[in-house]
């Protein structure tokens, strides 16, 4: 893994060095042409300097190197948040285990579901981190690029089912106010159709990005570019 | 302007008669495929549907006319807040007159600086129809796809200019508490170097999407789709 | 219009020369006598230092010097709003248009019920020049200066109307909580009577006004003492 | 003590009647002549139905008695608040009592500016009957009118002395979010002049303020109709 | 009173020579054992330095010293709160007079209830004197710990009675956002079996809190550390 | 692990059977002699009706069968968040896993130190379970009750060494308002001593409570009632 272990830091920021280049699915964007307003984008460096915080990278245990090669595989890159986590493999792998199941192991909540709870959960926490990496999901697994921007505007201008109404505005009451949600919301998720079961992976899903949200917030977590232009 | 007469009303919405069909600069997006979760895009009827008002157009003014023709020959498209307020010409025209001196008329904030604000402050009151348009707007004009994501999820979290951070700062406080505005706001604007004049301009463009934002919200305006693939 | 003309500057501030006197309507009041331990009133200067801004005044075209005119004749005054836009006549002239086509054009709402939305708006932001201004509009309108003073203070506690409270309850949570508008919110507003066309323009007051509060904030903008007496 | 011994009840509600005519001081106004849209002004049963409860007036004790007595010779009315307090002597006698030493006794405060406190906390919590009768006593003890409006709409938009502002800064924090108030703040005032039994002087008014807000809000509490035209 | 008298200052905080020794009912907690990471308890002045500010005790009146050596005799100990106070005896008795009749004198409420209220409305503001005070007195008045705890954390969290959970509810909206109270509120309160007697000594405790609250707040007042270890 | 596999639900609850008796460390208390106001201790079923969900208890893998005896062993019962997410062990092993590194595992911050944070969220989000029980830690581990009261009621009461107020100030400022954490939040965080590694600690136990306090919210969690007594 010599593309985190050429990890170096400039100006006290988590820096990664770019080794690779690739041309399909993930790349990151050519530079954009900016204005001359805008000297450089926004996010020229979101790429190699992925937190605010100096942490050295980690070597990655086999298990984590055999991880992050299928991401590369998979994905084009590995997500900034996983390299975010990769000073400590301790802190790394469990964080992995965790997600994973959280997001991606059998539920009564689709995957396109978990990912608009996703989206609507950092939008109330205004992450930049997360709604630009979940909301690339949203776009990608509804095929409906628009329902990803709503998720990130306001999820109450979308014209949702009755289940996705349900299911987001307890997320977003969750998140905003979780001292208020009592026995009359996980009625309001009964009557939308969902199980006991749901209602504990709506809960979790929910709860784990006010969890992210807030570890991106503080160290200033910097999305992969490319997931700006992804299924546009 | 047919397009605009041939008007009518499907289930209490201002509803506009697609009759044109146009294959460049703002063409309305092809059908996304949506996933099977995803029966229709939540954006289906955005443009055909506008309001959730059952408001009849009004015939255009010869001056509206000429206007929204030179809309359609610029943009590709009329704006759907202008077909919005088309039901009446005297709410129409001072809209319009009012709107473009405020965008596009000669100031000490660029166009694009005069777009961030109108972002920034739509974030803040979480205005689908304003994110839209006017993050399309930011995209285009600062050729910075990801500056346009930034105004729109938090202004916070992008590296911007001393100037910028200044302004964004002044106009999302005017929009979030304006009773606390004062004098140290304004000073901190002058540090930044704006003059008195340009402190009008910024205090003028975020009070405009303050009225925007709510105008939109409380009748459901829906943007063009054509803005959601826009300088991407 | 000398009186516009003669405007000078000190400390900053956008400053009017008082040249005329007038006995009738709208004279300023003579000056309190302050307890000695308010050395000054505390709006001493609210007629002659109208902003925080230092923003000279333009020559008045003459649409805009008839209009001054016809204020100072219904009046007695000229508000001071228009002074404070006079820098600049290509920003003057869409907002008396504008204006006046909201609060004076036909309606299915009343003068006064324009005026209600405004102060009640007004109070949710408090500022200061328009619940001072639109408040004396409330008291005059309806000839109950109690009137006038509840919308100042806390609409809720007014003996309303049906209709007038739906309408208030719109106007204010539009104001506070704009991105949870929705369906319910028209559908109550209809059954106290309300036309499509009416929760437009209940929308476009309520809209001015926010936007219109922020620009008073801005700039720190004093409205005319002659307010504070009319109609109590 | 009549007046009040003829209480009676109608709607539920504390009910006074009106025996007397007084034409100076603090006679009620007689009814305005309301616009046809406005039927009833919208105080016009507040000096006769004083709280939405029904709370039968007690025999005045003879100190009370002779309160309300002097209160009528001195005032040429009860004030409403001592009314509803008036259904049990052992309710009225402390609250008169902890009022008069709060407001009138000597302290580092003069009376204007413990006046001035209870309106901006009183605008803080949008008190229907404190900002009534506590902004005429600001009229009336500083002579002028306009800075009751300005405790009233936004304190921040007065031209203050320091001292002033110091002291309704503080009193308007311990109001909205009491559990940030720290050493900073109170070192605040001191700066501004105040000394350590000032500062609990402050406490004490805004704190009896933030009480009799919450009691006149539960019970919907009326001001006596006078107040509105006093000193304006 | 020599406890009292002795009372002298350091670092310019209220403070109060310890000269007795109690070994039943309210004896001071022997010092913590604390971890080597807390040097000292974090109240290990409360006893001592109980007020931020710098107010000499008066001598106690006849009536005062009686009721402190009552409060000595039946707790073991003179609450905090009334050593404050103690400064000016014109500002003590009519706070213990107004006390007592609030949460002592006969009412349809219990003493518990009135407790109750006491601890959710300062849970709202998050007062540490009242928390620790008035959380020790539900604990010893239900026999119930936890439900002392329910009531600092969240009194949504308890299982409680439709009568509590509707006087409570009342007593934090009141607390939080008085001006949205009105007559559906009372409504409730009724429907709950609450006469209007009732309803306003909600109002009235609910009030006194929000006061005490914010003196304490002001003054960084310290319960005595007594309270904490009771009724565990 | 009988104890567990003999769960049962009743009234759809998470429902635990209680079979063992144990008369030391975390033995269950007592029923409390609750006023005959209180029918039953408002935690009476805390300990058998963990959640408002009915969920079934999986079988316990050997891994967790050991961790559960090894709790029981240690602590004299098994923490109810852990028979909460007992419904699957592909969700139990990586909660275990996750929360053991973060509160367990080397760090700049002390366990203790992790604990205060805890609280300090916790009480931002009012969350019964965790104040419940992260409160009952922080008394345990520092020796001093009433620390652990402080960190429930507002951690700005403490007389805090500035490490630790700068670390609560950073970890409830992430909590209540993540999106306005910045730079000059971390850089104050350095300035206390924190290195980066520990701004990342900090971050990610702040974070996991934000996580747990929703997943506790949403679920009506119940904490073990042996915590209330725990190290008063």
């Amino acid at each position: 893994m010599a593309r985190i272990a050429n990890r170096s830091t400039r100006r006290g920021r988590t820096v990664v060095a770019q080794t690779g280049h690739r041309l399909v699915k993930g790349s990151p964007r050519p530079p954009a042409r900016t204005s001359p307003e805008v000297a450089e984008s926004a996010v020229a460096r979101d790429d190699t300097e992925i937190t605010a915080l100096d942490l050295k990278a980690a070597a990655l245990s086999p298990a984590m190197a055999a991880y992050f090669g299928k991401c590369d595989e998979k994905l084009g890159f590995v997500p900034n948040v996983l390299k975010a986590y990769a000073f400590d493999m301790a802190k790394l792998e469990p964080f992995v285990a965790f997600y994973n199941d959280l997001m991606l192991a059998p539920s009564g909540l689709s995957k396109l579901e978990r990912e608009m709870i996703a989206v609507a959960v950092s939008a109330q926490n205004r992450c930049y981190y997360c709604l630009v990496a979940h909301g690339a999901a949203v776009r990608q697994l509804s095929g409906d690029p628009a329902l990803g921007e709503l998720m990130v505007m306001n999820h109450r201008a979308a014209r949702l089912s009755k289940r996705h109404r349900a299911m987001l505005d307890f997320a977003v009451k969750l998140t905003a106010e979780p001292w208020l949600v009592e026995e009359p919301d996980r009625a309001a998720l009964r009557r939308a159709g969902f199980s006991d079961r749901d209602i504990w992976d709506i809960a979790a899903v929910a709860g784990f990005f006010n969890m992210s949200n807030r570890v991106a917030s503080a160290t200033d977590m910097r999305p992969n570019t490319v997931y700006h232009g992804q299924a546009r």
